[in-house]
């Protein structure tokens, strides 16, 4: 099952992504959900399911040209992993780490499908991260190989956009990592029955003004979907709702020479197989 | 005017203090606001005063006793510092940063006043730091000198409890930062009329079982309140109810010889001058 979130006349929507068309939940039933968390927290997403069961031909809207919302707009928290592909390691100076680097982001930091990142004021050090974000299902604490991944309710695409001057002012990142509207996450929620387990062997690819400049596949990473589960849960209760944001590949705009910046005007792309396809243009922080 | 989020029988409730008194709001007025993240979003704090302003004396129960609850139960993100008293960057063998060293916490690491902390059984080295916190009151990007600390409503104290083996894992204190249950938030807020601009000049103290392990003022932050305002709001929109907590001073038990870790039976408290006494028990994980 494929769900966006969406603008609707009246507010924040959810629908059904069948095809080139949308099944629009709240046309169908006025009490559907209107946003993804809620129903992680709650029902879970088979309730969608079964609102969209009873859809009629007038609740078909088409996909092209709705607004996007971000697939999931209350997570709990966004935990990322940063030097996760190997290649990615070795262009950073950094060493292969022995478990994974985690750092997090806020929503203020975040946009949908199709709205502008964000050029800051403070810094042109603005560059490209394309991730695969694994969206939780379930409570989960002290995870085994053989329950882990069942905590995973879907997928979806994500740029970790970064202001790399400031991510390396101090020894933590945070701060280059949570730039207002300097990351994108969507376009949809991708459950996890559509993929292969724990969203492994995909090619993941970003292109900015169309040309490629990370190619990777979601094999390579150091530490996968489970291994990452297995470790968080060591300490920390993920809940419904929350995002892992599983690193980027080889190629970032830093690590490269000339170095590479993001800036207004371009468009940059993350692409997943069989997850899709996120686009922003990007525009200059306003004075 | 000092603030505090507790249990009633119907559920969580705010309360003015006033000596060994709670007014509780919800008794005065049944629709008053059950938590002050909202409220902060919302009305402000004066909303709360103007509410109190109407107690009779059946409004009043006795402070002592009642179960607390964290001072904001919804901050949109919860922005730490590290670093941030001279003495405790030498002991952790950092130097001095140029700029404030940022990561965040979420709320499943954390519990109120009197609430006991969770040793995990991942780590016995389960460390204090005592700290301030800065609660928003207004959103905030950009700010000036004349106009920062107006955005910081009031302030309260911190336990940033940290799993040290794990924070070293790698180059991001992340995971060591976040295990559940590992930190603590209150008593109380207190708003910033009550203290002195950027709550400077306070003592602030960590005692272990009574003995004093972490004593400083808060005017030895290498960037106060104010600073870490102004460098933040470069980047990141500060929102209503978001927390700034703000570094420990020297003594923490990892920095001592022998290394010194918080274990089940002890009790930790954080004790900031004007803002109040946090104290929880320490529980080991349950197996």
């Amino acid at each position: 099952m494929k769900i966006i979130a969406f603008d609707r006349k009246d507010g924040p929507g959810l629908g059904i992504v069948e095809g080139a068309e949308i099944i629009d939940l709240s046309a169908v039933d006025a009490a559907a959900p209107r946003e993804l968390g809620g129903v992680l927290r709650g029902p879970g997403v088979a309730s969608l399911a079964a609102i969209a069961s009873r859809a009629g031909a007038g609740h078909r809207v088409p996909l092209a040209g709705v607004k996007h919302r971000m697939p999931v707009e209350t997570p709990g928290k966004i935990i990322c992993l940063g030097l996760n592909y190997l290649e990615h390691v070795a262009e950073g100076s950094y060493k292969p780490q022995d478990y994974p680097t985690l750092f997090m982001r806020c929503m203020t930091s975040l946009v949908p499908h199709a709205t502008p990142l964000e050029r800051p004021l403070a810094s042109i050090q603005f560059d490209y991260e394309a991730e695969l974000v694994a969206i939780i299902g379930k409570t989960a604490r002290h995870l085994t190989k053989d329950n882990a991944l069942d905590c995973v309710a879907g997928y979806s695409c994500f740029n970790d956009g970064s202001i790399r001057e400031y991510q390396r002012h101090t020894v933590q990142w945070t701060m280059g990592k949570n730039f207002d509207r300097s990351g994108s996450f969507g376009p949809l929620f991708v459950s996890a029955d559509e993929l292969p387990p724990g969203a492994s062997g995909l090619s993941i690819e970003c292109r900015l003004n169309g040309q490629s400049v990370q190619k990777d596949n979601t094999k390579n990473m150091s530490f996968n979907v489970l291994d990452t589960l297995l470790y968080v849960t060591k300490g920390i209760t993920l809940e419904p709702g929350d995002l892992l944001v599983m690193g980027t590949p080889s190629g970032v705009g830093h690590g490269r020479k000339p170095q590479l910046w993001m800036k207004a005007g371009d468009t940059v792309e993350v692409e997943i197989e069989k997850v899709g396809l996120l686009s922003n243009a990007i525009v200059d922080e306003k004075a």
